[in-house]
């Protein structure tokens, strides 16, 4: 529905498989020092002395993405920042990328170099090197497969099994948003289909429309957290809904949980969107996932630092496992927290 | 072709994304000290003292195998050795290995296991620990991703561009193998498709057929090269052919090469199955690939040693860019090596 048809096309195999890599590339240049060798050799040499973070991800056309309302930069970016926010998950900090694309002949290398532009985009913002690469052809759409390194000091790793009863669970920035700009963008893609002619009415949702298509690993929280000398006692990142890593949380920990409605932060506009598309906030919140804001633990000895800083909100605290992993709604009801939060919330109703 | 229809067959969707994560690695055991943390966190976290290595390899169903004569434990661990071969070129060892996993759900969760049970034997042969994955469903067949982590001091790591003029080039094992196995696959399949009920003539094929669905990483001839004290000044794993992997070490080393015909080491039922393809055996060797074989060049000084260490084969030498990188085929003619081999020596004929 975004797409500009009147740019040029460069078919794929014009450069073939080791020119693409090269074209794809050729201007990167590496910022961090652990970086020994990149793009160019049977595998990337890095040097750090502190420990090593790896997480993969794979990103699947049709499945995890919709090209007729993702511009490939967008997806690009927010590839690798979902990647990256998997290190963050770990307190650590991420520091070189491999890329793995496997794409039909229907996309163009200039298409290619739009993926690339938001990768890269993403790689200096975060200070991340492209170090790697394997691109082939695929019988259909679009795969990317990425593969992130990080680094910590082996004791300022953080765990999802470290959470202890009495524990503060926190939440950073907000959350829901980004499944609201999943729903609005989904629901002008029907508009257009029925109308190609319409034109999509996303005014006035920017900020909605940028959780979904620009996700931000929080980097500057962890980097805030140790500022104030506070290491979280277990952490994850928001990739499926609160309510989801929150189980991952209590069950590696062994512990259950008191997750209070009313402290979850949501934003207005979300809230509006979601009341206009007759949906509970708390659902958004709960079940929506692909916020990619940090979810940690923290000693109640942390309350008084904790509560002073921006962005942070406490949303409820670690209790013994046979209580449960609960939600206390704005109504005082206690219901037991599952991965599909609707579910529970429907028996509300 | 070679499918057991009568197994038992469990969908996908009984375990879910998570449970089928956990039920593929449940009985994993990290044997490496460097492996802090496998599957089950954000990331995997790892801790060596040597510098790392990173490589990352896509396999897609329809252009990198054929299902119809791959079974998907030979799949597995081929998919597996081939990205430790990565690591082995630049005189690594491997250590730890991520998977990711888009599979359609004409796949059963015995499938993914069957191809998990040659992912773990291959790590299991090569002492790698298998600490990470990320699986998800797919719209068409099964793509594979691997990301090998791999270790090496500094000072060991060989990379492509270090050949220097007078340098002897060397090969392991020999070659061609891997792709009269392929032929002789593919082969089987046509038959099999014009008659059904034929049965594939495979018999006195087991060493060609290996090759080409077992292959393995040399980790052997690079622990043998340094129980002699030789340090190769460049290395490459042979994936798409030797007359490829050649190029690209003259080209980043900013040399030229004399390559000798008769030298090239190639397996007497190599040439008798060229033969009965009709195929010069040498085009099977510059041009066919997967033997996975290194190729790599070494100080002349390091002659006496090199040439008394089995399976290891000198073919040519390094000489200057200006003489350009040519084949001295067994008549003397030269004739300059390209990446498609066949061409040039179709030429000859």
């Amino acid at each position: 529905m975004f797409e500009d048809r009147s740019k040029k096309r460069t078919e794929l195999g014009e450069l073939g498989e080791f020119g693409l890599i090269d074209h794809l590339t050729k201007d990167i240049i590496y910022k961090n020092a652990t970086t020994l060798k990149g793009v160019g050799d049977d595998a990337a040499v890095i040097h750090t002395k502190l420990t090593t973070l790896v997480s993969t991800d794979l990103l699947v056309e049709g499945v995890h993405f919709d090209l007729s309302y993702t511009p490939l930069k967008h997806l690009g970016y927010k590839a690798a920042v979902v990647n990256f926010s998997d290190i963050v998950a770990m307190n650590g900090t991420p520091t070189q990328l491999v890329v793995g694309i496997a794409v039909s002949n229907r996309y163009s290398v200039e298409a290619l170099e739009e993926l690339y532009d938001g990768i890269k985009l993403a790689c200096e913002k975060y200070k991340v090197d492209l170090v790697g690469g394997d691109t082939t052809s695929s019988t259909s759409g679009l795969l990317i497969s990425m593969t992130i390194i990080g680094e910590a000091a082996t004791e300022d790793i953080v765990y999802r099994n470290g959470a202890k009863e009495g524990n503060l669970l926190c939440v950073s920035g907000n959350l829901g948003a980004a499944y609201m700009g999943l729903l609005l963008l989904e629901r002008e893609k029907e508009v257009y289909k029925a109308n190609p002619a319409a034109q999509p009415e996303l005014e006035g949702y920017d900020y909605i429309l940028q959780r979904q298509l620009k996700p931000e690993a929080r980097l500057d929280i962890i980097q805030l957290l140790k500022e104030n000398n506070i290491k979280p006692t277990s952490m994850i990142d928001i990739s499926d809904g609160l309510a989801s890593e929150i189980l991952h949380i209590c069950k590696q920990s062994d512990k259950g949980c008191s997750l209070y409605e009313e402290k979850i932060p949501i934003d207005a506009t979300t809230v509006s969107l979601a009341e206009e598309f007759k949906m509970i906030p708390t659902v958004a919140a709960l079940s929506g996932g692909e916020d990619y804001e940090v979810l940690f633990t923290i000693e109640q000895s942390d309350f008084e630092t904790v509560k002073k800083l921006a962005d942070i909100q406490i949303i409820g605290h670690i209790t013994d496992k046979n209580s449960g992993a609960n939600l206390i709604t704005s109504s005082g009801a206690v219901i037991p927290l599952n991965a599909q939060g609707w579910d529970a919330l429907k028996e509300k109703e």
